[in-house]
């Protein structure tokens, strides 16, 4: 093996840069050459890609974002874009591919190794945690930790107020950020798209903790159980509290990334160069139980990730 | 003079513990009594005060919030609240009184000058930065921090996406707080209540942006102007983009003061103290060009505060 | 099962307050009493201690610290302290004890469950991740965090000067701090007491980097390796290098805990509890690949932590 | 006018690419051409200079440091060296000249501008705060506050332990820094080179507050007073206390300039170019009384910045 690629795609999350040193590091470091390609699968459908060194991957491990851009491709979806990247792949002499994003991402990945025969490597990317095969995924961690910072400041000012606060996070089908920033934020009432809950519920359990002397409540709401908004007018509706909403939106996207995701983009990255150098064909890194482990990628697709329901219950029992 | 009493009132800001310490302390080394009211006029009415020590304002100064609770009063906008709020004037001997807060709180403790005589000293907290007679009020350099903080993580993930990011802020009449944070965040437009502006204006900039390279844009709105979903919608109705919003809400109100609010809070609220020993009957502290000063507190009432129209005109000239 | 008590004891660390509130509320939730042992061991002798309530841990969550205070009690060290602190369990009808801490705290508990019978369970609360039997205590991954981002903010200002930069972190006989952060920080050097080293190794490599065109370094040193301004003296000497040292200290220690950590230490807290409830007589709560478990607390102290070895390499590898 | 150069010279402090972005954006938007010299006066003299665009300092407003990268020239004090930079001066077309940096940098701008001609603008870019002429200069604000973030954290873990913390803040000549975080940090004593103290009245002061009951002291001290550690030593030695030091050292000059600093830097960048548009030869731009002023270069050198006494004696008395 001689020369590899390198691509981020779908939702950037923050510890994508972190991961794109750690590869290209671990491969020089190797003797290998590195391509950067920009765009995600764009870029490799249009050539849009750069040797690097040393120097391109030097200052930005604790950058937001990430340098080689990202984007979902359609393109990269049909039987055409795919066969436009495959001449690239030709062109360039590239080998292996590393893939830094999330599921879709992989499938494409997949889909382009049954075709062609390149060795992939996906390297799990993205906020939502929401990709099985894994414990954790790079970015999680930061944006668990801003919401929870925000949580904290709406505390501050929550104390002498008869108010319900609402705070969105981002979770289109999964609730694991809502879960984890309720969880470590005290929040008085979680809700995720995996677990049934009425208003009803809700509003009796904020009037119960109102009759006890409680003067203000913390709601963490998924965005893909319910507008923010929508769930603060339906409580003022059923209870008379005054509500008040935030929405974190691409905030949680942001920032810098915290120490756990620079560790876990680290060891990742450079685990799926070597990944590549001892020849395998399409794996997906991950972490289990602490220790950076491989798995089929299409195994990984196939699973889905279950919420962790003694967090849920400990949340509840710790917010009475 | 002996004994003076202190609260916070209205909407709580950063920096208000910091201020009540300042009070707290400089009245204590100068020999005075001094009572710490609860929950702004409620409990200046209900008689829920106690005396504070050293002790009491140990280890606040950094805390978000305000050990005093805050309360907007309806029954001390009545002559039967203020007339139950004088006879704890009698009871506990008070002979002056703190009030942190915004103009609201102001009006009601003139109020209750002119018709009890009680020596009364404003003093402006509020994040909205909409007092007059004051250059700065405590807590809208934090908020406006956070604003910042919140817009750098967004712009983290906005460089590779075709997309338009919408920041809600709270001023409900006032630009201040988006003012600022839009010329310290770097945001594309700007929109506040004290400026017309209308959205094809807006969408063309986006446009134009667009066609040079432009491919992501910040729009920071005061919530006074619009919901910033409403922006959002509109825009994505107007120009075809992809629109993400933020909503900061409460937020903003929240988190450690910043060292400008700290230091600011602790001049003011000593010389709150030093204007009630030399006989200030209604004075609101304010800052003027780095001084600390006095000024007649109806009078400030009287103005409105101008947006710097300098910053306006600066603030589109750096994001062209 | 009727009434237990609870103390934090040894150095302080971030997330002690979450753990407090999650032992309270979780003894609570189930219906037993607890008391709150203030200054560690030396509260258990001297009888310093209050019944806790839902109240007495409101608003805690986020504070660094520990609201129940800590010391190192040279007393508890004596049987006659500890006999003095047996006739506290038999007089407040104490049924059991958490102690939140670390080793030299959980060694004092073991002692005293071994000559009083004491039902004791340990939680591990330290930053410097030195407690076998678990994979992280807590506190470890918010002072992680904080050098962290102190190296973060160095590189900022190291990127035009040729000039190396010491930064001194905690940890007299382990690297657990030091190598973490040094990985996610992305340092040139890491100095722990676990691996030798020698300054001709660090110094020759310090002036490949620099001839290879690299204008500054970044060392990361544990404090038990050596003082990071000796450091800095002997590479100066032998370099010509400038160097400036930053010694983190006790900031380590403080700030709002990491999610991560407050996670940690509400499942942590909450499993002290159901251990006693369920007839544990001397156990260590720990995490292990993720999952909450329990060690006899003999166990645990009889073994010995050590380094992983794989991240030095990959540490090494990354900052070439 | 249709060229000016743009250089960052001197220590670096956080904002200074604020204000290169403000420089270059507001010269494009007037249709002037800018050059972007690195390295400070030895790119001027080296010819290390590229014509800025839009493009150049897009996505740089929050980040630490400075894109232009900065140096101390010793030959540009020399004559030789000056003549050197004239001749690029005449090469390029240059006919006005920014320097954003502290005094040493402004002198020799004058200095060049008396033997060449060339128009000059200085702007206030320092941590310290050290330059007369101006209230505020960039960075200051960003250092200040994180000092005061330090110190709060150290006092999380303070409240338990019966020591001394001393924190060592920049400032070689001048005391800012450590009084305006001091008073924000609420510490105990501060030590600055502008005022005489004894270890005898510190120490005094120290046993004082312990006989009070007070168990911790933070004590602020600029590092041109003495090092932290030979402040610990010394404090040890005569009270007894156990002393713990951090020094901060180059963690002041980085990480994302606060928003003040942000607003500052944009408003001065933009002043500049407005000053040289008008026919300015030799200024410094400044900030008195919250308006952005203009001085002339060499008056502000020839004054000493006095530090606020009020502010002195506010902190003594606040931290009874």
């Amino acid at each position: 093996m001689q020369r590899i690629a390198l691509l981020t795609s779908g939702g950037d999350s923050p510890g994508m840069n972190a991961c794109i040193r750690a590869v290209a590091r671990k491969a020089i470091y190797h003797g290998l050459e590195v391509m950067g390609i920009k765009r995600g699968f764009n870029g490799f459908i249009e050539a849009d890609m750069y040797p690097m060194n040393l120097g391109s991957v030097a200052g930005i491990i604790h950058r937001g974002g990430t340098i080689l851009h990202t984007a979902r491709s359609d393109h990269f979806m049909t039987p055409e874009g795919r066969a436009k990247a495959n001449e690239n792949v030709k062109r360039f002499g590239i080998q292996g591919l590393v893939v830094i994003g999330g599921d879709g991402s992989f499938r494409g990945a997949s889909v382009f190794h049954q075709e062609y025969g390149l060795p992939v490597i996906g390297v799990p990317g993205t906020i939502d945690n929401d990709i099985a095969g894994t414990d954790q995924s790079i970015g999680f961690d930061t944006a668990v930790n801003t919401a929870v910072e925000a949580i904290s400041k709406i505390r501050d000012t929550a104390t002498s107020h008869e108010r319900t606060f609402i705070i969105e996070v981002m979770g289109r089908h999964f609730g694991f950020i809502a879960l984890a920033a309720g969880l470590a934020g005290g929040a008085e009432s979680i809700l995720v798209p995996e677990c049934p809950f009425n208003y009803d519920e809700i509003c009796e359990r904020l009037m119960r903790g109102y009759k006890r002397g409680k003067l203000h409540s913390i709601i963490v709401v998924a965005e893909g159980v319910a507008g923010g908004i929508e769930v603060g007018r339906i409580i003022k509706e059923r209870t008379g509290f005054d509500t008040k909403v935030t929405i974190l939106g691409h905030l949680q996207r942001g920032g810098m990334p915290s120490a756990a995701d620079l560790i876990l983009a680290s060891r990742m990255g450079a685990r799926a160069v070597e990944l590549l150098m001892a020849g395998s064909k399409k794996d997906m890194v991950g972490v289990k139980a602490g220790e950076i482990i491989a798995v089929d990628i299409d195994e990984a697709l196939s699973q889905t990730k279950a919420i962790d329901t003694e967090m849920c219950n400990l949340a509840v029992s710790l917010s009475i």
